[in-house]
C-alpha cells in the first residue's frame, strides 16, 4: 500500500456513502459489511484503480461489524457511567438525609422488625455501585479492537496487521485484545451479564417503590411530573411510571443477556448464525437498561418521602421500634464509601 | 352517547394523527394511549365538545395496547401461515423426489446406518407442520379483542359494554375472549411458544444444511443467488446465509419467548411492568420466526441437492446400504399426509 | 425372533436390575442405555445365547430415553390434572361466593375502581383452566412411544417395525408417532412451554394473594397450617409460604422451557448434546409446577378472605362503589363455564 | 450469652443432627432453618434452657441458608479452579506442539484460509483463562458470610453483630460484605453468570472438536475410553461422549443463570419467591460447568490429533498455504502467557 493510495483510501471514507441502498443490500448479502465495502471500493476507484484493489486489506466483515459493535457500546457506557453516578449521589443523600427516619422492615412481604428509610437506600446505593464497578470492570475489558482478517491471524500487509491493530485502536479509542477475538465471546458476554445485573439491581429499587407507594402503605411516591403517570381513563390517578419502566427492564434484561451468553459456542475460526445475533440483542440491552437507569434517576430526584407515614404503618405492626442498629449500619456504609479511593 | 356524537368521533377517527408528537409524549407519560387520546379528543372537541368527552368511553390504554398487538399479530400470522405452506409444499416435493436417494444416517455427528435423503425431508416436513399446526392453534385462541376498560369489567355505556365488544371484535376481525384479559396473558404465551418453536424447527432444517454443505460433506448447498452468500475478504466462497439467518433465529427466539413466559404474573387487575414489555418482544418474535421461514423457503426452492456425492459419502463410512426401511417410511408420511383433509 | 427366545427376554425383563452400577456405568457411557443393555443381555444369555443377541433389537438408546421420559411425563401429567381440577373446584367456589363483595381493583399497583373479590377468583380460574386444557392438548400430542433404532428407519425385524411399535405403544399407554421422532422435539417443547404457562398462571394468583396478604392491606392471608410460614427468627409473623412456593416456580419455569425451546436444533438424526439434556429439565419443570399447583391448592381450599377489610381499602380510595358490572361478568364466566361440555 | 451457653450450644453443634426429619418438616415450613433450629434449641435445652433460647440469636434462616449456599460455592470454585488449570496447562501443550501444524481455518462452516491447529487450541486457551479469571473474581467478590437477622441490621447481641460476623466469617473462610445482603444478590448474579460463561467458552472447544471428528473431516478424535462412547445399536460407533457433556453444558448453562438474574428484583428486606430459588440453580450450574470441564479436559489429556488429514482437507480446499502469520500469532500469545505474572 502507498502513501497515495492511503491517501485515496482516507479521502474516500471520509465522506458518508448513502445509507439506504447499502442497508437493503445487506438484508439480501447477509452482511453489512459486503455492499459497504463494494461501495467503498467503487468511490476509491474514481482515483486509484490500485488503491480500490487495496481497500478492506487484511480485514473481514466481522472486523468490521464487530469493531463498529464496539464504539456502540463504549458510548452507550459513557452514558451509563455518567446516569448511574448520578443516582448514586442521589441515593446517598437519601441513606444521609434518612438516617434515622425509622420504618417497618418487611420480609416474605410481610411486617419484620424496624429499620429506618435510609437503611434501604444505602442498601440501593451498594446495590448500584456493585452492579456499576462490574460494568465499568467488563466494559474495560470488552472493548477491544477486532481486526484479524478473515481467519483471525491477523496478516494484513506481511506481517504488519499488528502495527495497523495498534494505530488503529488507539484511534479509535479501543483496547487491543491479546489475539482476534472473532470466536472468543466471553468479552461481550461478561459486559450484557453486567448490564443485566445492573437493570436488576434498579428493578429491585423499583419494585420496592412501587410497593410503598401503594395506597395502603403511602410511604413513599415518584415525584408528580406533568403529563407523567396519568391514566387515559382514571383522572385520580398517579401511576408510577419511572418503576414501570425499570421493572420492564428487569424483566427484559436477563433473556437478553442469556442470548448472548447461548451463542459463545461459535464454529471455528468464525461462526455461522451465533456472533450475528448479538449486535441487536446488545443494543436493546444497553438500551433498556440505560432507559432504566433515566428513569429511577428521575424518580430518586424528585423521591416524595412520607416519613409520618412510615412511623404510623411501623407502629401499626407492633414489631418494636428500636433502629439504633439500623441507623448505626447506614452510617457505617456511607463512611467506608467516603473513605473509599 | 348519541348518534351525532357517535358520528363526530367516527368522523375524527378516519383521520391518520400526526404520529410523532404523539411517539414523543408516550415516551414521557409511560403508555401510547394517554397522548393519542389527548389529540383525538382535541379533534373531536373541534366537532363536538360532548361527543369529546365521550371519546375512549368505557375503554382504558390498555384495551388500545392490547387490541393493536393482536391486530399486528393477525397480520404476522398471515404472512407466517403462506411461506410455511409454500415451504411445505417444497418440502413435500425434495422428499418425494428423493424418497430412495441413500444417504448416510449421522447420530451424535458420527456416521450411523444408511437413510434417504428424502426421509430426512420428510422429517423436516413433519416437524414444520407440527410446528405450524401449533402456531394456527395458539393464534386462533390468542387473537381477541381487549375491551374491558379500568379494571376489566366491561362497564362501557351502562351494562352495553359487551355488545359494544361484539360488534368491535367483529369489525376487527377479531375473537372474543370470555372476560377481558389485562392481567390474563396464557393466550400471547402460548402463541410466543409456538412461535420459538416453529423457529427452532427450522434452526434444525438450517443447521442440517449447513452441515450437509461443509466443503468435506458436500452432499447439498443453498441456491446461488446472486449477491448472496458472499464473502468480504475471500472471493470463493458460497456462504450458507440463509442457514445462517434462520439459526440466528434459532438462537434468539427460545429466550424472546421465555421473556413473555416471564410476565405472566401480572399484579392485580393489570400489572406494573409485566404486560408492557410483550409488545416489542412479540414483535421480534414474529420478525425473526418470519426471516428465518422466508430463508428457508428460499434455501429449500432452490436446493442444490448431490446424491453422487451423497452415494460417496455412504460408501466410504462401510455401515451397509439398505435403504428399504427409510423409503418405505417416506412413502407411508407422504400418503398420510395426502390422505388428511 | 423365536417365541422361545421371546420369552427368555421377557422372563429376564421382569426382574429390577440392580440400579447402582448401572447408573455409574451411565455416567462414564454418556447414556444410560448401554449399560442397562449390557446387563439385561448378560441375564438373558443365561437362558439363551441367541436371544441375547436379540435383546434391544432394532432399538437405539435414544428409544429407551424417550421412552422413559414419555411415561414419567403421563404420571405428572396425571397428577398435574388430579391437583388442578381440585383447584379450579375451589376458584369457582370463591367466585362464586364472593360474586359481588366489593373490593378495591387496583392497576399498575395503584388505586382504580370497584370490582368484586369474586371477579378476580373468576380471572384466576379463567386462566387457571386455559393454561389446564393447553397441557391437555399438548400432553396428547407430545406423549408418544419413540422406537425408531439407529436411525429412526423404524426396519426392526425385517419391516415388522411398525407393527411392534403398534403393540408397544398400545402396552404402554402411549400414542403413536407419524414417525420416529428422535431429532424432532417439537412435542416436548409444546408440552414445557404449556407447563411453564401453567406455572406462571399459578404465580399471577400467588402474586396477587401475597399483595393482599401485606399488613396494610389486609385483605386476604393464607390459612394458618401448623409449622408453616413460621419464622425462625420472629414469632409474630405469618408467612405467605405457599404463595412464595408458586412464586419460585413461576420463576424459574420460564427458563426451564426455554432450555427446551433451545435443544430444538438437533443435528441429522439424533443430535449431539441437545436432547440429552431435556430429561432432567422436564423433570424439574414437572416438578416446580406440580410443587406450585399442589401449594395453590391448599392456599385456595383454606383462603382466609376478609370482605370487611377489602370494604374499608375501597371506601378509602374513593373510586366510586358500583359493582353492578364486576358481578354480572362474574355470573356470566360461571354460567359459561357450566354450560360447557 | 454467657460463656456456659455459648459452650452448651456449640457441643449441641458439634453433634449432626438426623437429617431426614429435618428435610421433611422444611418442605412444609419453607425453610430449612426453621425446623433445624427447633432441632438444634431442643438439643440445647437438655443441657441448658437458658442457653436454647439463645440459639440461633440474633441470625434468620436466611443466613443459614445464603451461608451455606457460599461454603457450598465454595467448594465447587475450588473444584473448578483446579481442573480449569489443568485443562489450560494441556491447551498450552497443544498450541507448543502445534503452533505449526497447517489445518484449514473455517468461516460459517465453509472454508476461509489456512491457519495451524495451534492456533485453535491457542485461542481455546485464551477463551479459557479469560473465562476462568472472571469466575475467580467473582467468587472472590461474592463468597461472604450472611448474618444480618431478621431485617438485615446486624444486631445480634446488643451491637456486637459485626464482631460476631467477623469472628464467624474467619472461622469460616469467607469474606465479609459492607454489610447485610439479603435482598442485595448482585453477587450471586456475578458468579453465575462467569460459570455459565466458562460453560459457554467449553462448549465452543466442544462444538469444534465434535465438527473436526466427524467422519468426512477426522482431523481430531476424542480418546478412546474403554466403556465410553460406544453405542447401544452399532458396534462401530466411537461417540464424541466428552463433547456431548461440554454442549449440553453449555446449552443450559445460559437459562440457569438466567433464572439468578431474573429474581434480583427481590421485596424490601428479604423478598418472597425469588432468592429462594437460587439455591437449587446455582448447583445446578456449578454442576453443569464443572461436569463440562472434566469431560473436555479428559478429551484434552488424550486428544487424537490427525496432522495428515489436517493437511489433506487443506489442499482438497486449495485456499493457499501460507501458515506463517498464524503460527507467528500462537508464538505470540503463548509467549505473553508466560511473561505473566
Amino acid at each position: 500500500l502507498t502513501t497515495e493510495e492511503a491517501a485515496a483510501i482516507a479521502e474516500a471514507c471520509s465522506a458518508i456513502p448513502e445509507i439506504e441502498p447499502i442497508a437493503e443490500a445487506a438484508a439480501h448479502a447477509g452482511t453489512l459489511a459486503i455492499p459497504l465495502v463494494v461501495d467503498l471500493r467503487a468511490r476509491v476507484a474514481r482515483r486509484s484503480e490500485t488503491a480500490a484493489a487495496k481497500v478492506h486489506l487484511g480485514a473481514t466483515s466481522q472486523d468490521v461489524a464487530d469493531t463498529a459493535l464496539m464504539l456502540q457500546a463504549k458510548v452507550g457506557w459513557g452514558l451509563l457511567t455518567r446516569d448511574a453516578s448520578h443516582l448514586a449521589a442521589r441515593l446517598a443523600d437519601l441513606a444521609r438525609t434518612h438516617a434515622t427516619t425509622p420504618m417497618l422492615g418487611r420480609t416474605l412481604l410481610q411486617p419484620a422488625r424496624p429499620i429506618t428509610f435510609g437503611l434501604k437506600a444505602a442498601n440501593w446505593l451498594l446495590a448500584l455501585e456493585a452492579a456499576t464497578g462490574r460494568v465499568e470492570r467488563e466494559a474495560a475489558d470488552a472493548l477491544v479492537l477486532q481486526f484479524g482478517g478473515a481467519v483471525g491471524v491477523l496478516d494484513a500487509e506481511e506481517g504488519g496487521g499488528g502495527a495497523v491493530a495498534a494505530r488503529l485502536a488507539d484511534r479509535l479509542g479501543l483496547g487491543l485484545a491479546p489475539a482476534p477475538w472473532h470466536a472468543r465471546r466471553d468479552g461481550i458476554a461478561g459486559l450484557a451479564s453486567a448490564l443485566a445485573i445492573l437493570a436488576g439491581t434498579l428493578g429491585k429499587m423499583a419494585g420496592d417503590i412501587a410497593l410503598m407507594a401503594q395506597a395502603e402503605v403511602a410511604e413513599v411516591f415518584e415525584p408528580a411530573l406533568a403529563g407523567r403517570g396519568g391514566s387515559s381513563a382514571m383522572a385520580h390517578k398517579r401511576n408510577p411510571t419511572g418503576c414501570q419502566v425499570a421493572r420492564s427492564a428487569a424483566l427484559r434484561a436477563p433473556h437478553l443477556a442469556a442470548t448472548i451468553l447461548s451463542v459463545l459456542p461459535q464454529e471455528h475460526e468464525r461462526g455461522l448464525g451465533g456472533w450475528q445475533v448479538e449486535a441487536p440483542v446488545l443494543a436493546d440491552l444497553f438500551g433498556v437498561t440505560h432507559g432504566a437507569l433515566v428513569a429511577m434517576r428521575d424518580v430518586a430526584d424528585g423521591l416524595d418521602v412520607r416519613p409520618a407515614q412510615m412511623a404510623k404503618n411501623l407502629a401499626a405492626a407492633s414489631v418494636g421500634d428500636d433502629t439504633a442498629a439500623a441507623s448505626a449500619l447506614v452510617r457505617k456504609i456511607l463512611a467506608a464509601r467516603a473513605s473509599e479511593p
